[in-house]
């Protein structure tokens, strides 16, 4: 169930089998410095999220770039990268089940770990668990601060479940976790950064309500690609947890700046390559990537560098680009797509094909693909 | 990169970790026994496209049961399945580029194998590597029966494509690919057969055609679960690739049968089995399969056999339910989703865990998960 990779070292991009998940890595490169710098600038810690690459070899750069450690969303992921050698893994997710919850606590053998809850019973679960193995866990409260998604209300309800958590010899309260996920893809630069003013108000006021119970937010997490100025300069926040901006894909490309432009500060690091493997039309070439090689529930990828073609349609093992007249696109050409959302297209794949220039530097496991329990 | 299953044989179903791709045996069993039944019937034969399951187990069984041989849609995908054992694949598709084309001719020494054209030039690429093995490979003509996608014109542009492999000595030319994908998900019954009987006019005529031309077509394969009825009854076509009737998927729930009702003919045998993992506000409840567990560019999956939830929105690792208030889903509890495509969606899975009843009874690699090369 291995799949071989679609490339080896040394190799020229017109070598590489497709469809091939490409990672241009001065592209990387430049995203990450970009990303570290500016955090160190605010003097906020950054703890990258891995659910993007799922990939130790990155992982450990951004670590020695200056991140503090690295998120993960599932055990599963978080155990992956553990064995991997990553040592310091924050999971911004509920983990419920008595075996889930074992798993997660046995990984604090291997690895610092911390976990957020929402609810007075998983605490309980996360209690008696890491009891039985005699080990402390640290735990971040999730709060619900526009996201409505998980995470319990601002105020007193955080309160009530971080006085169980204190209340539990082998639980630490560590902090907040405080992602306001659907502010991300705002497309306005002003309603984005007014999306993470109520959100910071709301954790604001929490940390405080905290405090005045004698309780401390050690940490005070959230923030993402396209909202991380914001947290990061907020004064309240004091680690950033974006993704993406390592990668970049067409859905981020679509969010603009304070001037109203598209965004392009973080570049496209992250590509498909694709042959074109039909070509019986004028108007139309078929290529080999569709939707077991990109996830679509984003919109459809941007065809890179070839104004002639319009990526149209997928199916599951073919792409349909509408092709200009004075296109010279022919059968086995090779081009580049830019996903639409980077997370679930790396999460197809299981190996990333680096390359410097025309030529293949590195071949990267995604060391986690896959790994969703 | 393998990751354990997340099941062993004899758990009970609320044993089993999630997210879960999950089969029903003996719902599976019945699609299988109906849609062969009806080929039999028909004196078609039956070729399942594996591109579905993507698993040896269930090849294995569907050919046990009278299928002539799968399908395919990679050259890595048959690779693994002859690996596993199959013995008769049909690559329903064009294989481009040396190195592909190199990996295709030499699978002949393992499987009995035939392969899709459309391009002059790459019936010269798969002769010359067949001549270079000093193999002789079965080759298809694929014809444009309304798809527009891959696919010569049918009639005079096919004979011309026969021509050129009737001439090389290491080709075998066994007939027409003549499959109407765009057909499989038309809503109503007779513009479904209305398609069909377009598509099988055009096949008629060109086999027509190259008969005049002294070329027999001893297969004319096509047909899909939408539109399987109207093939195997049509007198042109004599092979049937279907695949997604052995699962089903909640697209293929909202196609309409004659009497204009939801066809539930076929069962969905596939599920994900997810758990509620967040459930802080009384009409949501969120559960940890999301983006990275189904495809979701078909739309939504629907929630199995529980009217007081809708799943409303999916994140990389999250589904969003809305729940309704007379609902008693709480923390920890497993549901059943029924995935809106079924082909990406095991296509993310390593693992299928067969239940029947309540019971696992089984767990099944998904041998070519992730083989899209």
């Amino acid at each position: 169930m291995n799949n071989p990779p679609p490339a080896t070292v040394g190799m020229t991009l017109d070598q590489v089998d497709t469809p091939a998940l490409l990672i241009d890595l001065d592209a990387l490169e430049r995203n990450m410095k970009l990303m570290q710098d500016r955090m160190d600038r605010a003097g906020v810690r950054l703890r990258p999220h891995a659910k993007t690459h799922k990939c130790a070899p990155i992982a450990r750069q951004q670590i020695a770039l200056g991140a503090v450690g690295i998120c993960c969303q599932k055990v599963s992921e978080a155990e992956a990268l553990a064995l991997a050698g990553i040592a310091d893994i924050m999971i911004t997710n509920q983990v419920v089940g008595t075996k889930k919850v074992e798993r997660l606590v046995a990984l604090t053998r291997r690895t610092k770990l911390s976990v957020c809850v929402d609810d007075a019973e998983n605490v309980y679960e996360l209690g008696t668990a890491a009891k039985k193995l005699d080990i402390e866990l640290d735990v971040m409260v999730e709060i619900d601060v526009g996201a409505q998604r998980c995470g319990v209300m601002p105020g007193m309800d955080a309160v009530d479940l971080v006085r169980l958590i204190a209340n539990d010899e082998h639980l630490n309260f560590i902090g907040l976790q405080a992602y306001q996920g659907a502010a991300q893809h705002i497309r306005k630069f002003n309603d984005r950064r007014e999306a993470i003013e109520r959100a910071t108000q709301l954790t604001r006021d929490t940390v405080n309500t905290l405090a005045k119970h004698g309780y401390t937010c050690r940490v005070v997490a959230g923030g993402g690609t396209g909202t991380h100025l914001f947290e990061s300069t907020s004064g309240v926040y004091n680690e950033v947890q974006a993704g993406s901006y390592i990668f970049m894909d067409a859905d981020y490309g679509r969010n603009l700046n304070q001037a109203g432009e598209y965004d392009r500060e973080f570049e496209n690091s992250l590509f498909i390559l694709t042959s074109v493997m039909s070509r019986t039309r004028q108007a139309l070439a078929v290529v080999d990537a569709g939707l077991k090689s990109m996830s679509f529930e984003s919109g459809l990828p941007d065809v890179y560098a070839h104004p002639g073609c319009r990526y149209a349609a997928a199916s599951d093992e073919h792409g349909r680009l509408e092709v200009r007249i004075d296109s010279s696109i022919q059968l086995g050409d090779k081009l580049k797509l830019i996903p639409s959302h980077c997370d679930p297209t790396v999460n197809l794949h299981d190996w990333f094909v680096c390359i410097r220039g025309d030529l293949v530097e590195a071949v990267w496991p995604v060391t986690a693909r896959g790994a969703i329990w």
